[in-house]
């Protein structure tokens, strides 16, 4: 037996009900048959993004969305702000640097949330798009995306929120903060494979595609929203995808996204209680829901851990770039409940043991157990 | 019974084992049991564009790698050649206009088949790319790409084709004739759903890559480039349809490349013949082995036909654009043999008698018999 146990930040593991939809035969796009499923895969999205606006939706993976945030929005020579507090962050500015736009970046140290009058000090009439993530995915940080619409909507620039892993794991009232574009992925909260990315555009960000004369045209959003709005595809869609997607998107809308964020509340809460409990620290100063970071101990090998669980084929995530060895990553994000929790928390004990960082067997899981049968998160969408 | 018929040119029917390949559990794409999967991709897909030259893999439709073959080719201000003989020729030119790149256009009656030496009258040192298809899908036309080949391989440049419909279907010896690039889709001749795309690039045209200056980040050929030369991923792929791709690249190989090339071949013969004997005529001057265009007769409602057969579960292709409505398409590409022909032909039979286009039932079904008992398409590879 090859038993697989998926506890990674994307992919994360696929309903079965969604694997099921992919092995139907293949239906043909221009049809009334599959409009009718994309029809309903629009609204639902809608409802998961929390927005009235359409949220384009690209065969592609997530970095393929983020480009399309720079080429669509801007001109050359125009400047932005981008958040750099690790990996994706980085590659916001690695793309806007290829388009010829002017970066202005500010540094925070990974795994720290960006400070939001950082960015209002920043903001000046010339600042045309402000890029952050709800959560970081390489640091586990959360960025308090409220305060930072608050300060970017008072200003003429347009806020794009990288919720690749964050869309629902985590509050995010887009249209009701204010945030003018959000970006996502299917291999996350969506619960679907990689190969189809999200972006939700309001009003004020329509303005700039409007006047942007940067180059595009597979992810020109003007093209993919005139057809979207037929429920039409401009270019022959993931259908697979697709189909997967309207069953992952009945799921969400059947459990209700206020209860789904605040599950995903209680299964990071318990994570962080088991970690801590293991005598283990937290990498991330605010912690995101999606994805817990922690410290690997001081003589402890993370890389080895990592590959120690995959050989038993349980993958959790490593660091990346500079965190390399430096934390390890687990996902409480998308398919998962209670029970996967506590037998990833029991994953991760067992590896620690093996690789000879001992642990108190038991006591990872007991904490998560504890939180599991005591505590309820407040959810913040019906306050 | 609501049972589904598909003989469009993409998507084209996916093998069971290749819709049940993708209902396994996802896995993670940094993997070493992903490595290997991808591995044995990159070296099938060799085998099948013909070429020793590594075949850049996308997440994205068709057109992504359309694009990215204008994007990464290509400086500003650089003047390129686009054979425009239907939807997708305009298309290159369309990406090229967008890029800021100079195109003379070619134009060829929809239909026709481009003169190679129309090429070589208009290259001149300054011509740096030619755009062209093997089998522009919305005629249903070829073109010869072994002298148009051997045509632009004598001067300095590059020539991209587009075998997005042609892949698999009809003879394409990248690496022999001198094809620099090729691109093409999973939807059709690769026999998975759509939404990867592949662009195969000899040295020559790695020489335009390094002096590109046209932005582009998530199509980047140097990035994807380095990434698969490790069986590795520059971003996220859409692993599923990867996975898919391993079963229908084994089924290829399997059969040999050679004979499903002829099986192709023989297919499209006996639909031709078909057509001819229920006194229909053919669109194309020089029709493609991938899809047959269909003049629709004096008198009839070609868009109404087509609506009609896929009210029965026929899903076969329109026109497009100005031939909206003048042809029909059948496409013979892809998982498809012998009685799947006879069953496409069958359909046309009963609709076109249904929409009140008499002919004379069971004529085009024996036409295509005789065609596969009496005939073998000699191939062209072995001799």
């Amino acid at each position: 037996m090859n038993k697989k146990y998926l506890f990674t930040p994307g992919p994360t593991t696929v309903p079965p009900e969604c694997l099921l939809a992919m092995a139907q035969p293949i239906i043909h796009h221009r049809t009334s048959e599959y409009r009718e499923i994309f029809a309903e895969v629009r609204e639902n999205l809608k409802y998961v993004f929390r927005t009235e606006n359409e949220v384009l939706t690209f065969t592609s993976s997530g970095t393929g969305a983020m480009e399309a945030a720079v080429a669509n929005f801007l001109s050359g020579g125009d400047r932005v702000l981008v958040v750099k507090s690790g990996k994706f962050g980085e590659r916001f500015a690695e793309i806007a640097a290829a388009y010829g736009v002017e970066v202005t970046a500010i540094d925070v140290e990974w795994g720290k949330a960006v400070n939001p009058e950082m960015i209002k000090s920043h903001l000046g009439n010339d600042v045309k798009v402000v890029y952050t993530a709800l959560c970081e995915t390489s640091t586990g940080a959360a960025n308090d995306i409220q305060r930072i619409a608050e300060v970017v909507s008072a200003s003429p620039a347009v806020l794009v929120v990288d919720a690749i892993s964050g869309l629902g794991a985590m509050e995010l009232e887009t249209d009701k903060w204010g945030v003018d574009v959000v970006v996502s992925g299917s291999q996350k909260g969506l619960m679907i494979p990689p190969g189809l990315s999200f972006v939700s555009v309001g009003e004020k960000a329509w303005g700039l595609v409007e006047k942007s004369d940067l180059p595009k045209y597979y992810f020109d959003f003007r093209k993919v929203k005139k057809a979207q709005e037929q429920s039409d595809s401009a270019f022959t869609p993931a259908i697979s995808l697709i189909i997967a997607l309207r069953e992952s998107l009945r799921m969400l809308k059947e459990e209700g996204i206020e209860n789904v964020i605040s599950r995903h509340g209680r299964l990071a809460e318990a994570t962080r209680e088991a970690m801590k409990s293991l005598g283990l620290e937290l990498f991330a100063g605010v912690p995101a829901d999606a994805v817990t970071a922690v410290k690997v101990p001081a003589g402890m090998d993370g890389s080895a851990f990592v590959k120690h669980l995959r050989g038993k084929g349980v993958s959790i995530a490593g660091g990346q770039a500079h965190l390399k060895g430096k934390i390890f990553r687990l996902a409480h994000l998308g398919y998962m409940d209670m029970f996967d929790i506590l037998q990833m928390i029991s994953a991760v004990e067992v590896g620690l043991n093996e690789v000879g960082y001992e642990v108190e067997l038991g006591n990872g899981v007991r904490a998560a157990e504890e939180v599991f049968l005591e505590k309820e998160t407040p959810f913040k969408f019906l306050a």
